[in-house]
């Protein structure tokens, strides 16, 4: 088989921890695999130089903090192939330039163009371990870019895609997906495989094992991913395009997000293109609305609810009160005390009969809905935060996820 | 005026030294001069990453400590380039491959083959400062290479080589060239200016100011070089290619090395090639032999005596030891306690009469000279450690090098 490798920032975060991820690497290829690696910086190491770099300046320019951090991936790749020759396994690193990463040249949230990893490919199939730093490339003037925070992950598939791996294996502290949190179901029970599009609504939702840019490239190129433990040798979650619903349960899980917060506005004239007046000015900020909701409320008004992150909730507060005076809207409310909880499920064949099953659930147990929306394979509710861990249980017992004793 | 500076690991130390250092180019970009640098890593930062490598493997393969080592120059360059942005100077980071430096592929002890920086001049002509990794380039396959230890002073004089720069200011902890140690001889005056081949005396006689490899690069290309301090912004010493002997005294100043073995072997056998016999050996091992003195000592026999660096006394004395056995010489003498003083000077227009006033001076001190060696501007001798301190006093006021009062 051939296959791609990443490690995250802990699974290399100490020389042990190197040395353990090296005989991985190594009994992978002892099995006549074919490998390439690609790293993360050791943990804590891009902290601390972005650290030094806003010590100086907190308004130090993009492309000069792309060169800075991208050396800690390339401290992590060097170590990790020296450990490798080591074990006798011929290895070398590959900063993201050096492994054919060609990205345009927005620093700091760069986009991968293309890349051309031929010698990469070569050494694999020579028996060699090529070692990859993650979460950064070059533009086509030759400055070193980064993909932004958890780039790692999309990194590893574009080179799985690249090289036409048979896997792309990401490796990190958790060992898959799960019907929903442990830590409030302790019946949750690890999911064999997912699909794409599911991964993605995890992940959007704050299961933060995997990158959402790295599913959807995965999705596009139909390279199968595998989420699993570097701690221990057992199977993980596939992520795959596969058809996988045939004898599945109509929900495949249930995800939550607690760092939510609403922004109700109410009596606003109701005009043609009035959402746009509002949210677009919102997300020039670069705020990240998310849930939206629109009523008419009385003869000739609306009112308008959305959700944004609620580190975001006092920037939004304030520029959505601006923006209502011009408007001469009634009023704004907020309220940064809410949480988003989802079902989720490729398998949801009747979005109707699910979605009421889910109003039920959380009726019976007097859990106020305050929002509601859809999209093909979930449902989302907003609710009082103090409500998560009873509406998670509530939801995963009625959809019958809880694991079999 | 055009100019290369170039700043070592306690100039970019701290991000006090930063800023400090960024002041020092300011001022130069402000008064209208045409500004590139080179940096070494932050102090310490080096050996952090050489040691993590070599408790992983001390063995490791050297493509890989040269990727691990050139991220401290990148993370330092990264940083000054901020702090000169944010004192409003436009500033760019450069590693050893984007600054368009291609080496051979001798990794950790690479040799420059061309520097391509033409687009670092383009910024310097519009004002702006490129910040060029010192130490590292790139072979034709795009590995990173380094330059050895020290590397930095021979990256800057090459940068300010293809810059076309009128002068290369070396800034080092150091303010200058003293005609002697002014540790052992307070009247001790410092240089305004040096030739280049003195410089190389002293720099291989252990004045670490400068890495002699810059020096012959810079003599080769006839680049001045401004060695001055950090600190404090006074004139340095001018290494130069200028006729400076004008008014000279014929002696420029006094070195020592106290780091000096020697060895001696009694009784060879007289037959050609026998020096080769026993020098071959010494340097496929990598031993740097320096004074040489062979003797015919009784009829058809010969004595040989060579200094070598005390940290490889004990490896040469046993190499030899094998060798005389081999060739059955009398018997094989050590002495690791011994020391090189010398003179040196362009002005030396007379080496018989130089010299045989040192050994006056010398033997007036009732000081036992071992081995006298000449080169065209230096003489040195070997004499026991304990005289190095008197050596060079008396030897400073004879070629009246002591400054006036």
């Amino acid at each position: 088989m051939r296959l791609v490798h990443k490690y995250g920032g802990t699974s290399v975060g100490s020389l042990e921890r190197i040395r353990a991820t090296a005989q991985l690497i190594y009994a992978d290829v002892q099995s006549g695999n074919e490998v390439a690696v690609v790293v993360s910086a050791m943990s804590g190491e891009t902290n601390r130089l972005l650290t030094m770099a806003h010590d100086i300046d907190a308004a130090a320019p993009a492309r000069e903090i792309d060169a800075l951090v991208s050396t800690g991936e390339q401290v992590s790749a060097a170590l990790l192939a020296i450990e490798l020759n080591r074990l006798g396994i011929k290895s070398y690193s590959y900063n993201g330039r050096q492994a054919g990463f060609c990205t345009d040249a927005s620093h700091a949230r760069a986009r991968i163009k293309d890349v051309k990893s031929e010698h990469l490919l070569a050494h694999m199939q020579a028996g060699e371990v090529p070692v990859v730093t993650g979460f950064q490339g070059a533009d086509e003037q030759g400055n070193i870019t980064t993909l932004g925070r958890g780039g790692s992950d999309t990194s590893a598939v574009a080179l799985a895609i690249a090289v036409k791996a048979d896997v792309c294996n990401i490796y990190t502290d958790v060992d898959g997906i799960y019907t929903t949190d442990p830590r409030i179901v302790p019946q949750a029970a690890k999911l064999e495989s997912i699909s794409y599009e599911e991964m993605l609504e995890f992940a959007s939702l704050g299961a933060k094992v995997l990158q959402t840019r790295s599913v959807g490239l995965a999705m596009r190129f139909n390279m199968p991913i595998h989420l699993r433990s570097s701690f221990e040798d057992v199977a993980g979650t596939m992520v795959t395009g596969e058809d996988i619903a045939m004898e599945r349960a109509e929900i495949t899980g249930v995800a939550y997000n607690r760092d939510e917060a609403k922004v109700t506005i109410k009596g606003i004239p109701d005009q043609p293109g009035i959402a746009a007046r509002i949210l677009g000015p919102v997300a020039d900020a670069g705020i990240n609305v998310d849930v939206i909701v629109q009523n008419v409320s009385a003869q000739g008004f609306t009112d308008m609810t959305f959700t944004v992150p609620r580190n975001d909730y006092t920037e939004t507060m304030a520029l959505v009160q601006r923006l209502c005076a011009d408007m001469k809207a009634e009023k704004v409310k907020g309220d940064d005390g809410v949480a988003k909880v989802s079902i989720i499920g490729v398998g949801m064949r009747s979005h109707a009969g699910v979605a009421r099953k889910m109003f039920d659930v959380l009726s019976n147990e007097n859990i106020n809905i305050q929002m509601i929306t859809t999209s093909e394979i979930k449902v989302t509710v907003v609710l009082d935060e103090k409500y998560v861990e009873l509406a998670v249980r509530a939801l995963h017992q009625a959809f019958d996820l809880d694991a079999a004793e």
